[in-house]
């Protein structure tokens, strides 16, 4: 395979031996550009708990397509949601996008085409989504910038271009970026690991380093701009996000560096009120203490080891969604960008 | 070996076949207690870049050692001290025990006995400073504190107990401390390595995280202190320490927690005015982009790898030394503690 032509991120396979969901195995760049196989709803849930597929916009679609799976196999699509939405409960888009090809299957009386076309229509505008929030989010950047950025939220993430990858990447393409700051985002490392890949691949200028290391950017103001995704937004405009995202927050206020989220519609839960209500996935501590299967703590240390942090909407200097800009954001502005106000 | 007993942290080895300076390997802990013969100043010297030994105080003592290892084997000891001196640039002790050891050796006439002498008794001043900074510190741990720490700072770091982990120590001898969270502190994980092997050795309660995970703690307010060492500070109380602590200062200032920093009156250097002046050792992309050997970035992906950042004075809390504690930091508490005023 030509560098140029890596496998798809994610999509559907008709043809047999059976219908298929396929996924650019996340877990395995940037060494290798593998492409994994999910024939039933069980191998997908496994892709999605291990991190082959992630972002919160791509879960979405990846659930919906799971869903069609199970309808297509003649399975228990109830069960097969229900399995799906589980497999990883911070990201507002999964559950979502689970339920959304679900209906779509049950009111059309139990078609798996239905529940196909409804994937295949969330994909659509989830890439839709991302052109538009690349426009909408390409204001904000001003000339010259130096742009900091926290795990994954390009085409490996999102529909299309991603999120706030999308903006950097317009922002790119309109000249206007110095530098990329690539934050190496422990303890999966999808900064190193998938950040890097997509922005060497766009030819960003671009610099991995210890998500730790942040502070010194800001410090010795090297930073004009963060720009993160978000795994669920609440109804207050509270923001979830990887992990490590809310010292960035923390750090560019304290600094008066703008720090702006880039998420679709589909991210923004208006059933959660607020910042608490937010379930917080927390994964198993073998991801901090050992690295590759070998320990890096002592045999038996208990880690801490929270998926997600919580931002604070006070925090965030701007909301960029496909409907538009929050700034403030707010319960009110967060309102009025999904047209309840 | 016993658990109870590995090798010693740095020890003068005497015996034929010659003298030798004995480190335990910190680069195999905590997966093996491997003794490190250096038998040669440039042998001491690689074991400090690679870090084989670490800890401001340690390589202080370190480098006194080496000095005495040069004067032993009748080399060019201005040579041998100017390059153990450069092994390391921000550790305000390296080049202040260099220098100590050299001294005492010119102005002996040239005398090998007077450098190990020299060094002899900063190791030993330095486990009693230790004494006395934990003493020190005590204080400021409140009953069933939960402190945070950042790299490591205990006997692998320092005379005697060490620093920060020192006070800890102390604090968790009188029931104090219900829990220890231990930073794992990329990019070299001497928290997650270190740390936590010392902390599990003395039987203080502790959880390993990854750095950017501590925002998580404070905004569910389970920090009541942070506790760092420091490599270097500055006359004006400017800290450089491990990167990653400035912005745990920023965020226990955020969040209203105290932020103590640890050190020895031999880390402050008054001769280095403000936190601007201290120079910061890059060290090589490698530890960023490549774990064990295996890339995890993609090929020729830059990095940004600084060793240290700098805390101003006015995010530290206390400083705490063993002649006592400058409260608030600043210069004239700086200047009253090294009896400069």
């Amino acid at each position: 395979m030509s560098p140029a032509d890596p496998p798809p991120v994610l999509s559907w396979l008709a043809d047999p031996p059976g219908p298929a969901v396929v996924l650019l195995d996340q877990t395995r760049l940037p060494a290798e550009e593998i492409a994994l196989r999910c024939a039933d709803v069980p191998a997908l849930v496994a892709a999605i708990q291990r991190l082959a597929v992630r972002g919160a916009p791509l879960l979405g679609i990846a659930g919906a397509y799971g869903v069609a799976l199970a309808a297509a196999h003649g399975e228990d699509v109830a069960a097969a949601a229900d399995n799906l939405a589980a497999a990883r409960p911070t990201a507002a888009n999964l559950a979502s996008g689970v339920r959304r090809a679900r209906t779509a299957y049950e009111q059309s009386g139990g078609d798996p085409a239905a529940a196909l076309a409804a994937a295949r229509d969330l994909d659509r505008e989830e890439a839709a989504a991302s052109a538009a929030m690349a426009a909408n989010g390409l204001g904000l950047v001003p000339e010259h910038a130096r742009v900091l950025t926290h795990c994954n939220t390009g085409s490996l993430a999102a529909g299309g271009h991603g999120t706030a990858l999308a903006v950097v990447l317009a922002a790119h393409r309109a000249g206007r970026v110095a530098k990329l700051w690539i934050d190496e985002t422990r303890p999966l490392l999808q900064g190193a690991r998938l950040t890097a890949y997509e922005a060497a691949r766009a030819g960003i200028p671009h610099v991995v380093l210890a998500d730790s290391a942040a502070g010194s950017l800001f410090a010795h103001h090297e930073v004009d701009l963060v720009v993160v995704g978000a795994d669920r937004v609440a109804a207050d405009g509270s923001v979830a996000n990887k992990i490590g995202t809310y010292p960035l927050a923390v750090l560019a206020r304290h600094h008066g560096v703008p720090f702006v989220v880039v998420a679709p519609t589909s991210t923004v839960d208006l059933g959660t009120p607020t910042g608490a209500s937010i379930v917080i996935e927390q994964r198993s501590p073998s991801e901090i203490v050992s690295w590759a299967g070998a320990p890096i703590a002592p045999a038996g240390s208990p880690a801490y080891n929270p998926a997600f942090d919580v931002t604070p909407p006070e925090l965030v200097t701007a909301l960029v969604t496909e409907c538009g800009t929050a700034r403030p954001v707010g319960a009110s502005s967060v309102a009025r960008l999904m047209g309840r106000e």
